[in-house]
Parts: structure tokens; sequence; C-alpha cells
């Protein structure tokens, strides 16, 4: 079934402005390249401000002070915030509550909150907590004494290990670790002893985990993934760390033991973070960074080892160079010898 | 049981001509330092040929133009690959067609194919088309409306997310993730709201996916992986990405969102691929490299950023001179100083 | 219920000396900073000698020759190692023995030892070997034909496939796969041949794969990787590598297909290793390093491409003046064409 809305009832679920015809009614979004009369589109990057004459669109999100060309349009400050929102409204559907399905096992002592759906193949553990509208996909597994939130979702073959706590709203993408043992050995002459890895990982409210990425449980206490943050796939978390508030940590980063992460980071692909440091609020590190040591927050870094940006740019950009300067340097060597050996002859 | 064949019989079924006794019969493969009579072996590297005189083999693949040794030989174009066809045809053996088995779990609406496996511990969604003779492991996950082609192999605990499409003699390795949701989120103040990711992955014929390996849904339409394509493991591909065909995407390269890679392009392993870029046909990009903007196409790249192979060497050939190189900049300048010096006192 | 042991038993447990009141009764270990009467703490850092002074701990592990400020004090040559000792000691409990538990899936021909635990969801095929005690969680898949020893731990949805062999208390952590297909392709014009992957996996004993790592089989023989060695989460080993014993193996590594690792090498986070190189036993690869070639044993190396850790210092330390010393150069070369023209009037 085809959800359909007015431009006015949009605006008011987005708290924006109508201008031209409210009652234009729309069932979904497409590109402003190629929207029809029943779709609403939008207006992000200026840069195709014009395209908006041109648009078959019902209607345009767009931020106050563009040109609005005739349409109908609804301004609101953030149009790609309005899009997303839209997205959600049309396209997604809250899933329905399926209970426990046949083929689930679930341990005793376990508490499952209202509306949840917990799939063939899931295993939940003892004593575990499950908040409402949850939903645990086919093979995910759950061990003993796992809490999990509100309007959580479990996705195939994800793994919660013991103990660890999950807030609400959190998204486990499928193949995500949750809790297995940190990296710790004791050396005991030329082998290992391993180290119970006895603490756990908490996850706070809205944090979202890509597929089969890996968090440690912390040695003694708590690995802790603090509310808002989206790590994306493949990213390691080490034993230990903990990451503030909104980050946003990229695919295939890696984070070594007990470091610390400020609020709102982000830091790009395949960056590495050794550990034991810490990174200060608000850090960018791009792509293929390597931190060896603590960063003052505030800033934008790159390279391996990082360095501030702008002199990753201007080293980056000489680094090619550095064959032809050996030779220029050798040649000058020259003629200094040379200009030595007439001086010395006057 | 043991299948043997005559060399004349495996000429017949590689295309090669056999120049000794074709009426020897073989029962395997073995290499040429330690093949005994009943074993067929080959010469694929120019610098083991010599090794042909002395081989205990019944047989050997090589190119013409080789010295035979009095060998029984077959001669073809590529004895690598008639290597390789001979390993499938003397230690390999199609799936038996087992249905499906006690323990796995299939939903309405879901089509199968002739000659299928589903074993304990799959479960297969609903509205999914599943083609001839394909093979799901334990725990594979597959979601509602996912189409699978025929004579694929989707290994333990893979998943594949809704809707998602599969080509015909894919192979997904134990833990792949195809259609993860990508790493959308629309800026809110300082924190992110999640973007639906609605789009699909394409995996098209012949596609293989290594284990552990993520490629994400796209945002609102295809993330696509062509013809022929292989991935390794560890790799991500994150949302809208399009890879060409016969690409060979080695262990744990990370390409971002939106990227596109023409065909029959090769991507060493670690390779880091920022979002929105452009890789011609026929690039190779060597390990570790990290390629920050778009790429002309039949050329060998390296390094991070990336630069031309041989542009590359050089400058790493001089890195290490750097320090060195510094030193005799601050000689020379200290030099100078000491001609101009001497100029002006005369 | 809680364990509680007398520094005296603990001392006997790890061959320690008691120095002061063996009889004090303690009931678990706690750091430095925060050990009540009833804990035992360690001392293993230098740095926190003086710590000893104010510990409010029932007793203190340390090695000989530090100062005991009076307190009760367990010596021993390494309380590091001791400290791990009593946490397995106080903190974790062998696995009850549970069986098959229903929900989980036994093939024919499979021997289980005494002790054993088989998790709802397990799925173990026909003709396995598992030895005593050994623990399968729910979700983890294991082929036909492998052999897993006794005490082993495989956690939740880990693979292990065909005929792969396990020693003796390995541990896999979730989502581990051992024995996925090597990735191995004979070019065919355009396009590749999959070369079946026939050989297998060996784990030797006391080795532990952490989670979603990868180690694929090889084509022919074995990939191994001997007694004693931790490899880290989301680490790759490719086909037919060979790791030597007690090697520490960090996150994100990846080995390429037939390297050879020797004996307690260290690699850290992201160290990439091209294939068919050899590295020399006592080696340790600095994070991200890229290892071109084969190392010699016993030395510490950085960077990409590999150097000597103390030139890769020396040379990263150099790197951000690269911008400056292009600029030297121009000037000094500009200042010897003065010196030149100055020295061509005269």
């Amino acid at each position: 079934m085809q959800i359909t809305r007015t431009l006015q009832e949009l605006a008011d679920y987005l708290g924006g402005v109508v201008h031209g015809d409210g009652a234009v009614r729309v069932s979904g979004l497409a590109p402003l390249d190629n929207a029809g009369p029943d779709k609403v589109t939008f207006l992000a990057n200026p840069k195709y401000a014009a395209k908006v004459a041109e648009t078959g669109a019902g209607g345009v999100l767009m931020a106050p002070g563009n040109e609005r060309y005739g349409r109908n349009v609804i301004e609101l400050a953030n149009p790609y915030l309005g899009f997303a929102k839209l997205l959600t409204l049309f396209y997604t559907a809250p899933h329905p509550a399926l209970g426990v399905l046949e083929g689930a096992t679930v341990g005793s002592g376990t508490t499952l909150g209202e509306g949840i759906s917990i799939y063939p193949g899931a295993v939940v553990g003892n004593n575990v907590g499950i908040g409402d509208r949850t939903v645990i996909h086919p093979g995910a597994v759950i061990y003993d004494g796992v809490t999990i939130g509100s309007d959580c979702v479990i996705h195939a073959n994800a793994v919660v290990r013991e103990r660890c706590r999950i807030g609400n709203r959190c998204k486990l993408q499928p193949g995500a670790v949750i809790g297995s043992d940190g990296f710790g050995y004791a050396p005991d002459g030329s082998s290992y002893y391993p180290i119970p890895q006895i603490g756990i990982v908490v996850l706070e409210d809205d944090v979202e985990i890509g597929a089969n990425t890996t968090i440690d449980r912390a040695a003694l206490e708590v690995t802790l993934i603090k509310r808002g943050t989206k790590l994306d796939n493949l990213v390691q978390v080490a034993h230990n760390c903990r990451i503030g508030e909104d980050c946003m940590i990229v695919s295939q980063v890696g984070i070594a033991g007990s470091s610390t992460i400020g609020n709102h980071v982000t830091l790009a692909g395949q960056v590495g973070v050794v550990g034991h440091v810490s990174i200060g609020d608000n850090v960018i590190v791009g792509a293929q960074g390597g931190v060896p040591g603590s960063l003052a927050g505030n800033a934008y870094y790159s390279g391996s080892p990082a360095m501030p940006h702008k002199e990753w740019l201007r080293t980056m950009g000489t680094l090619p160079k550095l064959p032809e300067m050996r030779k220029k340097l050798a040649e000058l060597e020259k003629k200094i010898v040379g200009l030595e050996a007439r001086l010395a002859k006057e």
C-alpha cells in the first residue's frame, strides 16, 4: 500500500513552511533530475540550484534564500535532513511484532519486552533482558546476562557476548561482534599466557555498529561507545577503549587498547590509532592516517604518522619531487666544490 | 573412488596435443618435484623448465616451444589454466542434491530450483528465489525477497539482506555480508540521523566474495559488482559503488561510497579508495595504496597518495636518504655562506 | 559463590614467597589504587612502585628487589603473569559439561569427547572429531571431516571448513573463519578460472584466533599456524602461509599467500606482508608497516616499505621538513648561480 501525503502535511511533519500549493499530494521521493509530479525532491547542494527550474517534482525541499522558480516548495533549515526523514516516512515501516518464532531459542530467566521479534535460528541465552519492539534476526546470538534496550535491531549472525549492555535504538549490522575477548596475554618465557578478559562492552543509546565490526570486551572494566556514535563495517575497537558521543568511525579503522576518543570525532577509512592515547573533541583524521600519540582537539590531521592536514598536504605535494631534489643536491654539491676550487686557486 | 584418465583424454578435455604416449593413465596432479608415474604435473614458470628432465610424473602440461626431455607431454597454450581445470576434474565433485535438510528454515512464497541443498541452521526468508543446484550451508541467512541464481554456493553464516540479487555461479565464502545498510547519516546539529538505505546490492554472474567481506546496499538504487569479479576476504565495498567485470579486489581493500571501478582492475591488499571517484579499465593499484582521486586507465599506481608506480619506486628508493639529504643541505648552505663571505672580502 | 584464598595458598599456587602475614584471606584482584583489604593487587610497572605504600590491598604481588613498605607481599619473578593466573583462578570457572543441547545438529560418524558442550544453533557435520571438554557455542559451524582437540572454545558463529585440523586448548572468537577458499584464479583471457583450493588449515595447540579473522585453506597442502600463536580480530592469513610459534599478530594485519613467518614474531596493527616472502624469528614490524620482501630476524622494522625502525624514525622525523628543504634547495641554487656569475666576471 502506497503512502501519500500533501506538501502541507510534510511541511508540518518537518517543521517547514510551504510556498505554493500545499494541497499537492505526493507518494515518495526522487532526485531533482527524474522526479515526477507525485514525488517530492530536495535541493541540498547549491551547485544544483538551477535544476529546480527544470524538475518535474510535485514539491521541492530547500533552505530559505534559494530561488523557487515558481515551484511548490517546502522551506526548511536542513533540507538534507528533511529528505532523510521523508525517506523514513515513505519507505520504512515499523517491524511487525512477530514474537518468538519457531526455530528461535530463548533461555531461562530471560525477559522479553512487548512487540519484540525473534527469528528462527536466533539464540538468546539465559538471564537476558530485551526491550520493547527490539528485533533479533536469524542466526544472531545473545550470550547469557546481556541486556539490550528498546527499538534495537540485531541483524543476522551478529553476536553479543556475555553480560554486555546495549542501549535503546541501537543497530547491529550482520556479523557484528560485541564483547569478544580483548587481545591480552602475559609473556611467560617465550610463550604467552591468556589474561582472562572479564570486563564488558557498553553501547549507549543510538549507537550503530557496521557489518563484521568487532568490539572487544575490557580486561577488567568497560569498553565504552557513547550515545549517538556510528561505526562502519570491519572496524576494530580493542579492549578498554572509550569512544565519545556522536563520532563517525569509518570502515576498517582500528583503535588499539585503552585509547580514548572525544566527542564528535571523525576517523576516516583505514585509520589506525595506537593504544593508550587520547584524541580530543571534534578531531578529524583523514583516510589511512596513523595516530601514534595523543591529538589535541578541534583540528584536522592526516598522514601516518599523523600531522596537521595542511602540513601533510604540503609534504605529500613535495614527496614526488624527492628523487629530483636528491639529484639537484648532488649537482649543487659539485658546483660548490668547483667554486671552492676556483676560489682556492685565486 | 579414484578417478583415472589417460593423457589423451585429458588432452582432449583441455584442447591440447599429446606428444609421447597418450595411453598413459593418471589419477591426479602433483608438483614437478614429487609427482609419481600415476600423476600429471605442469610447467608454468620457465624458471623450472629444467625440472621436466627429472620429474617422475606420468605426464607434463606445458606450453609449446619447451624442451620435452622425452617426457609424455600435453602441449597447450595455458598450462596453468589446464592445471586448474584438471584440479577441478580430479578433486572436486558436484554437490549432491540434499534438498531442504531438517533444521533448515524456508519461508513462504519462496521458490527452490532443482537439485538444491539447504543445510540445518540455514534460514531462507519469504518470497526468495533460489536457482538450480545452489547450495546454502549451515547458518547462512537469506532475507526476504532475495534472488539467487543457479549453481551458487552460499557458505556457512554468510548473509544476504532483503531484496539483493545474486547471479549464477556465484560463491560467498563464510561470513560474507551482502546488503548491509550503507553508512549514511544526515547531520542534525551535533548528532546524526540515519538515512534509510533502501537500495540493494546486485552481484552479476560468476562473482565470488571472500570470507567476512562486506558489501553495503545502495542508499536508493544499486551497489553493483559486475560479471566475473572476485573479492578476497575482509574487503569493504560501500554503498552505491560500481565495480566492473573481471576485477581482482584483494584482501582488506576498502572502497568508499559511490566510487566506480572499471573492468579488469586489480586492487592489491589493503588499498583504500576514497568516495565519488572513478578508476579506469585495466588499472593496477599496488598494496596499501591510497587512491585520493580518479585514476586514468591502463596504468599501474602505487603509494598513498597513489602515483604512477615507477615514480613511486623512485620516491620510495630516495625516502630513506631524506635525513642525510637534510644534513647535506645544511652543510652546503654553510659552505655557500663561506663562499659568499670570501667573495665579499675580495 | 565467592572464592577466597590465603596469601600463602596463592604464593604456593604461583610459586612465590610470602613476606608478611600469609594467613590474610583475599577474594579477588584489584588495581593498586582502589584495592581493599580483601583483594590482592600487583606491581608490574616500576613507575608505580611508590603506590605500594598507599594501597589498601590485603596483599601485593611484586618482583624481588622492590620496597615492600611493610605490606604483605607475594614475591615472584613475573608479577604480571601471576596477576593473570590469579584472574583465571578467581574469576573464571570450567565450562559445565552440557552435552549436545536441543537445537544443536551433529552429523553422522562424528565422535564427541567427554565433557563437551554443543549449544543450540551449532551445526557439526559428518565424520568430525571433537576432543574432551571442548565447547561449541551457538551458530558455530563445523564442516565435515574436521578435527578439533580438547579444551577448545569455538565461539558463536565461528566457522571451520572441511577437513581442517585444530589442536588442543585453541580458542576461536565469534565469527572467525578457518579454511575459507584461498584466493586463487588462473587467468583465462580476460576472465579468471577459480583454482580449486583442496588443501586445509592446521592450527596447532594453544592457538587463539580473533573475532572475524579469516584464514584461508591452502591450494594443495596446508596453511599452518604453529603452537602458541595468537591472532587478533579481523586478521587475514592467505593460502599456504606458515606462521611460527608464539607469534602475536595484531588486529587487521594481512599476510598474502605463501609467506612464512618465523617464531616469536610480532606484527603490529594493520601491517601488510606481501606474498612469497619470509620473516625471520623475533622480528617486530610496527603498526601500518608494509613488508615488501623478506626480513632478516631479530630486528625491529617500521614503515611502508618497511625499513629498520631507527632509520624509519629519522626519516619520518625529517618528512615534514620536506617542503622547507625544497624551498631551501631553490634558494641555494639561486645563490650558487649568483656566485658563479660573480666569479665569471672577475
